[in-house]
């Protein structure tokens, strides 16, 4: 049971972003899923709060009803059925999908995967926001692509930035092979492009001629009843859209999909069958009949007002909690709060100390290609009910707090000795 | 529940091995995958001999004990439980297994795909019997490796024939990333490596220093009482051994792995994590479970004697119908037969005229990369049931005959105007 405690990926997350090995990160979190550790490190949604007796009956009666094909192969593109029911989903974000356009992935990850495969070769520029998704980072760079930042701020991607950016390539003589961007509820920053924004940021797609792949997980769990329309429905030529039901009802079912214009999603199709031939038939009739049987809708809303609490107990606790100086992203959506400590903490470094604290979180460093991040951190607040949350940011006001203390008494020779 | 009926993946394998293009292979097979047409074609199990009710059992049971987990996120490795249990799988081969050495993976596709990923750059040479696996190939290719055949016979692949492969592959210079395998019950050809063959294939690559990827996925679906040891109990340090439930229980929860030394099982993990971030915990906690609780072993005769039966129906008929100058192998176990036309005919042009008399196979060009194959074929005897693979014979019996005697009325004309 320990592996619900901690992302069970952090541990490369956190090797991403701190001098530390990754058998000492290793290491350090198989201390951190001890349960007396409060992890805000993770992006795990609450599976707790899913009718897992509904869940159980839909599988026996699928089983009874279609046993035989779902323990059977499926097709490269995935059960149609499903992709069906997956527009159903696109339709509640505003989105007009046919389902023969879309291919169904391993979660989300792996369509980004597959679209690196088919889009990178080696030394290739992708733009992306900074900090990003680190799942993405991590795709982009297997395929030996490099990552170019697009700064952020309460409003998501600065478009003005943007256009510095793709300008700077172009002189470089540098074409983007995508802009990815996860615009709604963005992971890790936790905000969202404003609907001007988004106008600007696919005006500037398209002078300058890039593919856009829209991630959107977190779309639909938004704080505020301020939806914006996906990127997508702007510019459906120019987007790729990138879905998961992993936020929405599982991820343990590991179904994402990709939406694309018709000559890339047959190249996907090829890919997908070459990654792993098809798609869990099993998983894949689950998600379509939850899809088809049960009030998705209302399953959504209570994640949505759960993490809305959640949301608020980790802010007001940080807000009461964290020593001067620091600072912290207001959540549009999502699973993840943003923040950054003073000046001269390394959030990687003080990883250990704070695990020795009882307290994870992921460093920001893991966020960024580029080496930045070193001041940030990212918490999430979407697993821990709010005792623990509460629980979890004084444990981190402390290690913050005697960090602080520690280089105001020691602040010279500390520096002298990490020099 | 049209798929059933036909392998998914099937358009794809025939666009590889015939003139056609995708899109025309796929309006053929989507006219094969009427309930008449009787399917040779796929590489399906029968699921059906499953106990499904148990199965349905054991599904809602663990979502009331483990729901929550089940249906979250997992580890990159896989799930501890399951890999315990498929080390008793790979015991019943006659290896010892540590569970630590393991990596989950997307069926065995995934195991080859991320391999490719890790070893091959583009250009570099890959051996493998010839036939081959057409997802294999299709993985290799996918990272632009150049596939080298060695040529097999009734004990698999011809040492003396990999011995001058390797020799004038060190002569251009080329040292191949790997030697690719299916020793037991080859797909498409259906025979097994002999035990002396096996030693002096290892003795091989030792002496060449190439890594061996063993890939069984068949290996407990033997017809003759005789097991041959896994390349892997022979040089442990050399070969990369893959495995699947894909046969044995399900293809439908896509489970797979891969063992391999310690630092190229991290790299494994890392390449998984990146593709897909986890394997389904739902599908891995189910595969657990049914190892855990159930009488697998009994299952895997039961799937044993079902395909010993249906293989003996589907020579018996080929003995019966085919037309002479048709030979085929006489599998010692797994899933396929492969055999041969008279020499003018092409399996690829062959298939349509094939499906129209209501009888579907996959032409041999599909597990070559040269371009060979062109009068072999693949069926498959462990989907239909013996009616059906009399049936299905006779109707490719009567394709071949008809095509025979078309030939030996117009044959020079025939082949002027292929010209």
């Amino acid at each position: 049971m320990s592996e619900v405690r901690v992302d069970p990926n952090l541990a490369r997350y956190a090797s991403r972003a701190s001098a530390l090995r990754a058998s000492e990160i290793r290491a350090l979190f198989s201390v951190a899923s001890r349960p007396e550790v409060v992890s805000l490190a993770g992006g795990m949604p609450d599976t707790a709060a899913l009718d897992l007796d509904a869940v159980g009956s839909m599988l026996q009666t699928l089983m009874a009803e279609d046993g035989a094909r779902a323990l059977q192969y499926g097709g490269g593109q995935g059960d149609p059925e499903l992709r069906e029911q997956l527009c159903e989903v696109m339709a509640a974000e505003g989105i007009e999908a046919r389902a023969d356009d879309l291919v169904v992935t391993t979660g989300g990850q792996q369509a980004l995967d597959l679209l690196a495969k088919m889009l990178c070769d080696p030394g290739d520029t992708v733009v992306a926001e900074g900090p990003s998704y680190v799942g993405a980072l991590g795709a982009f760079q297997s395929y030996e692509a490099q990552v170019v930042h697009v700064p952020m701020d309460a409003e998501g991607m600065d478009p003005g930035q943007l256009e510095d950016v793709l300008a700077q390539l172009h002189r470089e003589g540098r074409a983007p092979k995508m802009l990815y961007t996860v615009p709604s509820h963005q992971n890790p920053a936790g905000v969202s492009l404003s609907l001007e924004r988004r106008e600007q940021v696919i005006a500037l797609a398209q002078r300058w001629d890039v593919l856009v792949v829209e991630d959107n997980p977190y779309g639909l769990l938004d704080f505020k009843g301020e939806h914006h329309p996906p990127l997508y429905t702007l510019d459906p030529t120019r987007v790729v859209y990138v879905g998961t039901l992993s936020k929405l009802f599982s991820p343990g079912i590991r179904v994402g999909w990709v939406m694309a214009p018709g000559a890339l999603r047959d190249k996907l199709v090829q890919l997908k069958e070459s990654a792993d031939l098809c798609q869990s038939n099993l998983t894949q009739a689950l998600a379509a009949r939850w899809l088809r049987d049960q009030s998705w809708h209302d399953q959504i809303d209570r994640f949505r007002e759960l993490y809305r609490n959640r949301c608020r107990a980790l802010t007001d606790a940080l807000a009461a909690e964290m020593p001067p100086g620091c600072d912290w992203s207001q959540p549009t959506g999502g699973l993840f709060v943003w923040a950054r400590v003073p000046e001269g903490i390394d959030t990687g470094e003080l990883l250990a100390k704070a695990l020795t604290a009882r307290v994870a979180y992921v460093p920001g460093r893991a966020f960024y290609a580029d080496g930045s991040g070193a001041r940030e951190l990212r918490l999430n607040f979407s697993f821990c009910d709010e005792d623990r949350l509460r629980e979890g940011v004084q444990r981190l006001a402390g290690v913050v707090t005697e960090e602080l203390e520690l280089r105001a008494a020691f602040g010279s020779q500390l520096g002298e000795d990490e020099r």
